[in-house]
């Protein structure tokens, strides 16, 4: 009995207009980075499993896919630990390596493995999938790609000026107006912490605070209540939960708020740097943003935060987001690297563009013009035009058989082909080709040249 | 103590040079499938075990790279099977996902789960990475490219005509002349068997054939006749040992041992049909030539059987294969579809072009000028010029830090920048760009204009 085929639960498979689609995505991306002088590289879908065990927290080691060693794996298992028949300490006996879980981890492994061979600032890009065992919902996969690009050995601010711009570069050539580049600064949020005496509970802070635009101001304070803030620091950040007005206005309130602390001033500096810059060289499309509440779970940021909104009328969250980072290589034996990097959530944007209708018409059209099959010595005197038609690189096909006439007609419907030509008797004879305008219904006989230019 | 990392062994990292080099051969694959009509589709990285196991024999089973399943995985075996300690019973257990092995299957696996949405006949490439636990040894790896293009749903031999212009398109393209683009059919082979009385051993009689080349005329008889093929058959594949000359005068050989042999006059007229229809329409750099000994490993071509031999001067053996297969989807409850694929070695292939010096210069320029950084204010007026630039697409950057001349020439000579601009307080003034030209040392002032028509 055959079996009925299905993939695996949070993986998709895509078909022509889709890859088609997620291409034109990756393209414009592509030609972005490249612009702003990121160079590509590829590392390894798995990656020897102590390169990633241990580096996204417990709930990460997890949601890490693990290969199975090749062969008896058995056979290196000693029976006393076998017996035991614990899953995790099985795991680490016959599986040694990992699915990738994101780009970061393997780009940190490569900077310190390739270390001798890259020049520094080193400003690398990378588009690959990453896989993750999270349980699959609406748009959360267990295979998907991340666009990443970082640079690491400069601590210039420059580069988060750069990074501004970058954003607003990708989004305005996928012609995606409005999107809302938002911008914080790790400093900040450590200096609001100390002055509301929460210094070392930076983390259970910001993890409340993130969640202003979700759960309110309300539940916001109930929380940090709970998790030991101070009523009366608690008290300080009112002013903090009504900011609002042009980024210098947020600046100036807080400057106010922070001016006992001098991490948090510099974070000020820092913000305010970036932006007088983006003022100075202007956007295109997007607009930057102070968001104070951003804090973007990952807690190893240093300095800038970013995190881009698309546009209002479309419900999707964030569609990028990045920040800088003062130890990315610390892990892997190489201090001192600095970073900043951002990343590109490509499913999403996927989804912006399909709802607000922004890819090209002529993604979905897949060849030009399709060859009308008539019998032997008429496909042969048509594949002499196609080879022209292809040499200027026109997308052309040969109908494989003499099938009737409405069959084949109906398959050039079908692709969505704008022009069929069909040859017969008399085109041989004339040495012509009937060029037949799907859309208008129109035909006309033409010389190669003629078709060629038509077409084209 | 920090990690000293590394990667699993038969995996590669890429850097930027050398990815793009592929980038550069995947592109002009793709640019070929796509003006022959064919669409692009990507399958998961990951399918169903059943999907895989069974498909390429006992060998192959063992090359698949099995996932572990997540969470408590030991919890769902049976204490009664679990102290059998047997590594294959307990992967059919705690494994339930496998990394793809080829494209073929995944692709059989797409075309019956959406047999539905698809225009037969249906012709798609598909580009996307897979995974053996093969030995590694120079140029076999764990984790390697496939690009195929398959066209399912028809029995023409049109097809093969185009795979065959296919072929010599791609080639000629990546500038890598004088490729042979080897055909037979396996109903010749059959044919032959048949005659030599070998009919129930075509498959030992096909791997003992193919390897001609390898171990000689005198082994391959040795073989055979250890595989119980009769002497006095062996006797009469004298012929076909000395086989050479013409296309057409090779047919003619082969006619007169197959004369008796329906299923092989069948595969002669074949490859007539291919022949004469590729003379008709000429090739740019390519030949095609018939090697009767060409069998290909895998057992499931049931027609045409093509290899590409990169040409003569590299010694590479082959850069690309494929063949007619007749039920690729049988083994998904999909009967009757025939069809006829085509692969590309990309590896190989980038050796070649390594050896032969054919990638294009440019591909290691990676951007086209490098802004040098004397502080803050002339780095602002830096960043306005370089925004234009890139709107040009001119690769640009400004180095991120006001760090010594030297240091910023240096890196400039590093990442072998063709164009440096130099911005300081006169330039500034009189709205200016010093443009240092890398190679020849000369410098100019330009304005903004002109600056952009010079390094365009």
């Amino acid at each position: 009995m055959a079996q009925k085929p299905s993939i695996p639960k949070g993986t998709r498979d895509f078909n022509p207009e889709q890859v088609s689609k997620r291409n034109y995505i990756f393209q414009k991306i592509r030609t972005v980075f490249e612009t702003f002088g990121f160079q590509p590289i590829e590392t390894p879908s798995f990656e020897n499993s102590e390169t990633l065990m241990g580096k996204y927290g417990e709930e990460g080691d997890r949601l890490i896919f693990k290969i199975l060693d090749s062969g008896d794996y058995l056979s290196k298992v000693d029976d006393s630990v076998y017996t035991i028949k614990d899953s995790n300490k099985l795991t680490s006996i016959i599986s040694e390596k990992a699915l990738r879980y994101d780009l970061t981890v393997p780009f940190a492994r490569y900077v310190v493995q390739h270390q001798n061979e890259i020049e520094f600032p080193f400003k690398r890009y990378q588009m690959q999938p990453v896989w993750r065992a999270d349980r699959p919902q609406k748009g959360r996969f267990r295979e998907f790609y991340q666009c990443d690009a970082d640079v690491v050995g400069s601590q210039s601010l420059w580069q988060e000026v750069e990074f501004v711009q970058l954003y607003d570069a990708v989004f305005s050539s996928l012609k995606l107006d409005g999107v809302t580049i938002k911008i914080n600064n790790r400093k900040i949020l450590s200096g609001i912490a100390e002055v509301i005496g929460a210094h070392d509970k930076l983390i259970d802070f910001t993890v409340a605070l993130d969640k202003l635009d979700k759960i309110g101001e309300e539940k916001v304070k109930e929380e940090m209540l709970s998790k030991d803030i101070p009523q009366s620091g608690i008290d300080k950040l009112k002013p903090l939960f009504s900011l609002q007005g042009s980024f210098e206005s947020q600046m100036h309130t807080l400057k106010t708020i922070l001016a006992s602390s001098k991490e948090g001033i510099k974070g000020i500096e820092e913000l305010e740097f970036i932006n007088n810059a983006i003022s100075t060289l202007g956007l295109e499309t997007a607009s930057l943003q102070l968001d104070v509440t951003l804090a973007r779970g990952l807690n190893y940021y240093t300095g800038a935060i970013f995190e881009v909104s698309a546009p209002k009328e479309v419900q999707m969250g964030s569609v990028g987001g990045g920040g800088r980072y003062d130890d990315l290589t610390g892990i892997f034996g190489l201090k001192d690297v600095s970073g900043v990097g951002i990343s590109f959530g490509l499913d999403r944007i996927y989804l912006v563009l399909e709802e607000l209708a922004l890819f090209p018409e002529t993604i979905t059209k897949t060849i030009d013009v399709l060859f009308i099959n008539f019998g032997e010595k008429e496909a042969l005197f048509s594949l002499k035009a196609i080879k022209h038609l292809r040499e200027n690189n026109i997308h052309a096909e040969l109908y494989p058989d003499a099938a009737k006439m409405k069959k084949q007609m109906n398959y050039a419907n079908k692709r969505k082909v704008p022009f069929v030509v069909l040859v017969g008797e008399e085109e041989m004879k004339s040495n012509t080709y009937t060029l037949k305008n799907m859309v208008s219904g129109t035909q006309e006989a033409l010389n190669l040249k003629e078709l060629i230019n038509h077409i084209i």
